[in-house]
């Protein structure tokens, strides 16, 4: 009985596999044909241009003409809404500051999925609320395209470089597809499962993050206080358990390290705007899941107290200077002679 | 003038140091004598073991006398009372639970300051608050005797293969000398600085510690409840920016690493009352130097209230069992066939 | 020009005025005639008494029939849906346990709007996401009706003795006839503004409200084992500045006041996981109007620890015994002879 | 057998009655002899005041020669050391700013306790560590005399108006002797119990009190952003259950109230510097009594955020406006024609 039930089910997989494949067959298989892209911001714009390098024609489209032009001198074809760039294309990136934004951008009135064509493959490089990626994956699904949410990590240096991490999530047999465009633009691509899984390993990589960073200014301001020299407690969090990518790779005292944002007056980097607002998408996901996140909880108001006394544009680091005393203190006191 | 006066100082610097020599001269000098150790606990034991391998005469104390017992057995001399220890050894190393026992084994009424000879090296592990560490400081130097802090980090299995990493506050000129019998010990010895650095930098890096190991074990149960692998969730983790020792090497989820306690039911490892004694002396230190610590402040009220409900004797990644749901999530939900 | 401007505003105000009279026009105007109410739980259950005890028929409905049958048996008329409620009264007052419950019950297949009459007046006793208060008098308008969103405070006792406070949200010049039926029902019935004050207005209170109780707790605790006794504690809190209802009116530590759920081992009352939905709203609210509400997020996050340690049944008052000792603390130790 | 057990401890506490009878006896006894005062600033001096006012002699010191001035003209007597003040009283009262400056008035060389005589009643009135307190009580008690903690509620201006709240801690026969002096100076004169008591209850207090302003700042910050006026979201608050001191007696919104600081740009009132230092006390006491503290601890780190960020000397109320965003919300957006 469970044997049949397993051979059913391995029926309908199979059954469904090849409605798949029915789907995929109708897509463009030469895979140096055309690939669409919506949202050419700081981050958009360098991963457009990767996919141009490696040899994809682009066709791409922003609610700000002034962000299509450098594409375009690079020979890409711009047009006026997201409904054009699905009606020419089969395999769509977007990649948006925030939900509302990506909604807009699939189910308005001028939404991808107006013209969508059956077997599109529709990859979603936003950081948003995963209930809102499978709210466009069962959209999506019903004009029969494939909806994939495909976070990044890593920052605009990544983003140009091509060295970007994605998180990908969604329907298993579309990894492959969807990996083929993303490995142009990233050194990593992760599967993480179902659609809504890519954003929920950025949001809880992020949420760690913010803890981390916030706990190592914490660490590195009570030790100078206590006589430490910030350099040598760095060296020591490093080889002991302390050790966190906030204190080994990205410290936030200036003068620890080289080439961060530390160093350059936290300016650069990761705007404690933009970890306020991973920190929501982290502190709503807790709540619609019932989950305890003490500490990210506090990281969240943390940084939302840091926006509301003026630090919104500063790397996220500078939770460092935001917890130390404003008098007298303008620097970290080194040892000199 | 700032050259007169530099020159000044490096004379009084000299100076110094031949009152140092002066003091120091009258050690003992051949380094296989005889040292005395106060306090034969887990963390105890297992160290003065490694003194006694590598050569060195052992005579030692503790309040509880079968304690002492294995110690006799391998050839150590038992003595009453640490006044006794310091009547016959001239180094003497420390290792007491807490900051009223160091006070009582230093300057108690058959305190090791009662028959300190003078210039002997007193190095205590114990992890105590840095201001007891001056106090005790202030106090040896009167009697002629040179105190230094060393705390460790790693537990009882690093204790017992002599790879603890010691961080030692006091007199750099002593530095050397501490290093000479430390090194039995551990496998880092660190100079931090001025007396009741080593103490610093212990619980800096507890501190953070305490606030990566929440952060993993949140941040881990809310990957989980958003349909995330356990062991992918930590493996993203730990390529990206959430990378932290407690996701890395000691991650708080069953299953997602072996030999680590979450696979052991949280036994053993660093108790979580331990964890909530170190960050009441973060707690403590930050009060006093009115230093801001809000992630530092609310793991202590964590670990605090993991005390009160029945976590006290459980291992400090037990956190992420803390924080799941009672019932009907016995233990993580890893996929099956 | 600006005294223009105004007369012109104030011409459209009339205009207005006069529109929402035309609609009002159509509404039964003699006052005892029948009103709707969709939602007969622990709440709506006696608020629909107090308006029959007043004299308005009464058509409801419930998902679950079982609920229905002591109003039937009173007089009330029982239908199938919310649709048909709405196709017999133009006054509906609607009491669900969430968000989801309210946007099916008004929008859903079978909901409100798909036969409400122009000119119904519709109110909502639910707390709710403002947000979705306002989607639904939107909708409503759309068809022609008047949404007010009007949550009580006060439980099932202020329910049955018709003592409920309801903060009301919507169309000032609505606000005469909702409160005609809501004063049946509450001892005050307070105008907050636009749609969705009166959500915001709960939410407020409830939070401020999780905030005062959980401080009141841990000043309670800390008190009794720095010696304190509990009553005079509390008296002295009392007619001091840490004064609250927290610690005046509903008293957590046992012993300290009759007749709340602390001396009845915290049954009845205000369940944990009650709170712990509102403040999931005051979080959701924080999050989107970007405000920090560290205390506020924080009490969130222990009333969600305390529903994954088992209290979620419990008054919400128990979070004193969550942070007390577990063992050899089974109650206050009160002086005795 | 129970009841010989407690005849006999009858017995013996007739017996330390007769002790303390004895000691008391060797005091003066006429109630308008001369009263010692140590420490003149802010409190001191308005309190000294009353207690000239009610026909009390005064012999005070300070470590200010000015701050003795006024109180010179007054007709009371200064001297130099508190020392020299218990030479010639045998009632004294001291009022410190911290933990340390009593230590030292106590115990220091030129200290009370250097000359005290046999039988006199010290009642310290400052904020300090319960624990001082009581070592301070078995230091007095070692030289015949009697300590105790008389810590104040209520600022300068009950001080001035004799208005002000005292907690009282130590031997309960001693309470009576000490109120007749209190009631001079105050309103309430509350015995709390054993030596240090009257600290814990003003402790706590203040931790509650803590809690509930910010809380209510957060709370009327959040219902601000969502539309509710403020004055009337506090009318809400404080006729529900979200009510506390801080909503309806010291609301830190500009333009609730009249006659608080919120009022006056935050000065005057209870400075944020103090309100850490408070609360720093409550933390110590709660990490030695190992009793978990929360949002007690959180709100600790808020005030202490806030003295790094410059509101050091403003009220404590002004967490309202550290809260609050910084552009373009110079004020509370109250609504306007």
């Amino acid at each position: 009985m469970a044997a049949l039930f397993r051979g059913s089910r391995n029926f309908l997989k199979r059954w469904n596999k090849n409605v798949d494949s029915a789907l995929v067959s109708t897509r463009s298989m030469a895979s140096k044909t055309q690939v669409g892209f919506v949202g050419l911001g700081n981050m958009g714009n360098p991963m457009a241009k990767n996919l141009l390098k490696h040899g994809y024609p682009i066709i791409a489209t922003d609610v700000f003409p002034e962000s299509c032009k450098e594409l375009q001198e690079l020979g890409a074809q711009i047009l006026d809404s997201p409904a054009d760039v699905a009606d020419k294309a089969d395999r769509i990136i977007t990649m948006l500051p925030s939900s509302p934004n990506v909604i807009d951008v699939y189910t308005g009135p001028n939404g991808i999925l107006k013209k969508v064509k059956k077997g599109s493959l529709l990859i979603d490089s936003s950081t948003i609320d995963p209930s809102v990626s499978k709210e466009m994956a069962a959209a999506a699904e019903k004009m029969g395209a494939v909806f994939m949410d495909a976070p990044v990590s890593g920052g605009v240096g990544a983003a140009s470089s091509g060295k970007l991490t994605f998180m990908v999530g969604g329907a298993e047999e579309e990894f492959t597809a969807a990996k083929e465009l993303l490995s142009c633009m990233g050194a990593n691509v992760v599967y993480c499962g179902q659609v809504g899984t890519g954003q929920s390993a950025k949001i809880c990589n992020n949420m760690l993050l913010a803890i981390g960073m916030i706990g190592t200014a914490e660490t590195m301001n009570l030790g100078i206080r206590l006589g430490l020299d910030p350099k040598l407690l760095a060296k020591i969090l490093n080889m002991s358990s302390g050790r966190c990518w906030s204190s080994d790779t990205y410290n936030p005292v200036p003068g620890v390290m080289e080439g961060v944002p530390s160093g350059n007056n936290y300016q650069g980097g990761f705007g404690t705007t933009l970890m306020a607002k991973d920190l929501g998408l982290a502190q709503n996901t807790a709540t619609n899941t019932k989950t305890p996140i003490p500490l990210g909880s506090l990281a969240h108001q943390i940084y939302r107290m840091m926006c509301a006394r003026g630090y919104a544009g500063k790397d996220f680091s500078s939770v460092f200077q935001f917890l130390r005393e404003e008098e007298g203190q303008k620097g970290v006191n080194t040892p000199t002679d």
